[in-house]
């Protein structure tokens, strides 16, 4: 029936892909990728040259052109019709196209733009992946494991008992942002790390573990409080299913992975046609972030732990050399995407429930950032660490935290005021961030290094992941 | 209206973007990548083993995996709805879906994938663009208008006279098989020359140059028989409109870009972050690509031609290494898909109006073939040419006759048997091509070259560019 629907509503659409409206999704498409790209280049560019990671000001530069100033990126999911998205306005005078086309086309390149999105940041983290040691990463694996559930934990308690003595919020939507506090960015900081070239220190492999930890964690709190939310009870069933799928794939990926590693290099050997390494990589990395999302887990997840059984074959640096353009082209997207769905009007003090929920926000957005900084105080049994590198490595919410909200806000449970208050927090802490996190790598000798790849890195990615320094080893 | 009606049957997909049901798209759309990666690859393989080029293979396997032989790449643009898709089925088991969620994924994942299909084949001729020379095709210019009127003009006469004295068919439903005979495929037949390595022999070149013209000329010939199915008469003035915009895109593009070319190095040389050639690349080329859409020619055109202008800057053999993993990713999209759109259902002698058709279908499969070959004879001053190459090189039909025939389709003009034997006559021409454009080439010195290209061609694909001979220079 709702595929009925959809067909009679855009029937040349649904039956004559050939036709002039299917080239004209192309074409909101290609404008959307060239705005995208503008803005990636000269906010990153920006960003570089006055110290701060590439990716803030991805981010930025998402801001400007995206709902909250410039209105080119505009995703229909906030509400718009298509006459408040300047591209689609663009497109309708430059094509001369009707309104009622323009709308039906304004539906469909955001949802292509959306999975766009969703495929940069499963690039991304495989990218990460193949950049990352899984042995390095196993070696602090109980440090991370610490790290993770410290930072789920302090935030989440701290937040909910907060909102409900301080401000006299009811149980349910309390603990629905105390779990929004819980979540950490695996995209955004594991891409400043590498941006910074600390991807591979000790506190680098640290966040890194813990982020990955603390997304499975964030994937059960998830369950409990949508359940919580739903029937006002836990279903620990699905709680428990949660708990041990995600524990089994994570580990069965490693193990498989051994095995699995010799055959790929072996098949690949036998290949003789173009993309004869990155067809196969990629289709082990999607199956992967496909049974990740099956078992309700994230499909960057899965991206991730493909990537880090591939780091471990012969095939590893050709494949990082051929991955570096694509993630090029498809990674920027998910960030200005992310940039340009955050709508700055929370933070406008004129409309009332901004304002009440001004104060909450400035509780919670306290408890995300010292919730998140105490995790560096659990690392134990490594004096010179950085504690503090790694507590902030922790603090962006990112599109982990629009994912609790998101859930939040479909409920209904959440009062105006708090949902403005989670968005702010979650802006604060993701914008935050990127610049805190080049202030508290302060090593000069790793700063040095780091700012030299930054030099060579677009070019030449490949030799800045061979003199990339471990610390402490 | 029609974006209400949307947004109603899908409540969720369209609110809350992170949710569930956006996630099973990703999983659908990865599920698509690792069917159309798997059929790519084996099919291109085998393919290359027995000594065909490995796009046949591609298709040939799209075709398994589509429609006609395993259903699990099926468009619902076919009529089915997602039950008939085996990988919908498979994703609705696996994640245990409503079959209303299941349709709905049905659709927006099928309308991802026709994008990323058209992103793939815009990237080729990207790349095809990036290989071939400006002036080489330039000097060939006059030879390559010729060829692509008078393969326009020997089939169009040919099979419209054809169907309507020997068939009976009345003149519009005529002139609209006739139409569909003059496309040439520039996708098909760009990277079947590229894998043969002879993409910049003077018979490349001319074939090159001929179905781009053709591609124009087709247009044109689309417009004017579009507007006779609709009104029974000619409109000049849009017809005058195409054929001056056209013109003007296309040698402005060229006179631009050597202006432009300047400021491209320039530019590309001050940024000093991730992605800084690959993305003003992908600037430019999206930009001529959209331009090309909105004077109503096609998105490749635009993106073949800025291929071309940045051929001509010192950045080309970096460019075009970065591009090879981005086009091997993107690329077998476009032609799994082709492969699995394509109905062998036609080709059943028991439905009656396939045996009603067949007549009508070796007819045209014979002036499909005749009047392209023919213009080999027209090539003038070229004593050493192989001018049953070129004819040849123009044969396959490919997604640009599919094109005039979903739109003869929309207008119901074409009788079912016609409609029947125009399908037969593109598969098979699409089909053919590449196998006998194999043997047309048969230089032996030429041949060796190419095959021993094949064998580094996926892992050294620059170095394969630099060894490529140029014939009668």
């Amino acid at each position: 029936m709702q595929l009925d629907l959809i067909k009679s509503s855009l029937p040349m659409l649904a039956t004559t892909p050939a036709t002039a409206e299917s080239s004209l999704v192309v074409a909101a498409v290609l404008l959307n990728l060239v705005v995208i790209y503008f803005a990636s280049k000269i906010g990153g560019e920006f960003s570089n040259r006055v110290g701060f990671p590439p990716v803030l000001g991805e981010l930025v530069a998402g801001v400007i052109v995206g709902v909250s100033v410039l209105h080119l990126l505009v995703m229909p999911e906030e509400g718009a019709d298509s006459s408040i998205s300047l591209i689609m306005t663009f497109l309708q005078t430059t094509a001369g196209l009707s309104s009622d086309t323009t709308d039906a086309v304004f539906t469909i390149q955001s949802q292509v733009m959306s999975v766009l999105a969703e495929l940069g940041v499963i690039i991304l983290l495989f990218e990460i992946g193949l950049e990352s040691n899984l042995k390095d990463l196993m070696a602090v694996g109980i440090q991370a494991t610490i790290v993770a559930v410290v930072g789920v934990v302090t935030p989440f308690a701290a937040g909910t008992a907060g909102l409900m003595t301080l401000f006299g919020v009811s149980a349910v939507p309390a603990i629905f942002a105390g779990a929004a506090l819980t979540a950490t960015s695996i995209g955004i900081t594991s891409r400043v790390l590498s941006e910074l070239g600390c991807l591979n220190s000790k506190e680098g492999q640290i966040i890194l573990g813990a982020a990955v930890i603390d997304d499975v964690l964030g994937i059960i709190v998830l369950a409990v409080v949508a359940s919580l939310a739903k029937d006002g009870a836990v279903d620990v069933g699905k709680v428990v299913y949660l708990m041990i799928s995600a524990t089994c794939f994570l580990l069965g990926a490693i193990a498989l992975g051994n095995l699995f590693n010799k055959s790929f290099v072996a098949i690949v050997d036998q290949l003789k046609t173009r993309g004869e390494l990155v067809i196969p990589a990629f289709i082990f990395a999607f199956v992967m972030a496909y049974l990740a999302v099956i078992i309700q887990l994230e499909a960057i997840l899965g991206a991730f732990a493909a990537g880090l059984v591939l780091e471990e074959t012969d095939k590893r640096k050709e494949l990082q050399k051929q991955v570096v353009p694509i993630a090029d082209m498809l990674v920027p997207i998910f960030f200005v995407t992310v940039g340009a769905k955050t709508d700055l009007g929370v933070l406008n003090p004129a409309v009332p429930s901004n304002r009440e929920g001004l104060m909450m926000a400035i509780f919670l957005i306290v408890v995300a950032i010292l919730g998140k900084v105490v995790t560096g105080l659990s690392v134990y049994g490594q004096p010179q660490i950085n504690r503090l590198a790694i507590g902030v490595g922790m603090i962006p919410r990112g599109e982990v935290g629009l994912v609790f909200l998101g859930i939040g806000s479909s409920t209904g449970i959440l009062s105006k005021p708090l949902e403005a208050a989670i968005i702010m927090m979650v802006i604060l802490t993701t914008f935050l961030a990127p610049p805190l996190l080049r202030f508290v790598f302060p090593e000069p000798k790793l700063l040095a290094i780091a700012q030299e790849q930054l030099l060579v890195y677009g070019s030449n990615a490949q030799e800045t992941l061979e003199v990339t320094p471990k610390v402490e080893e």
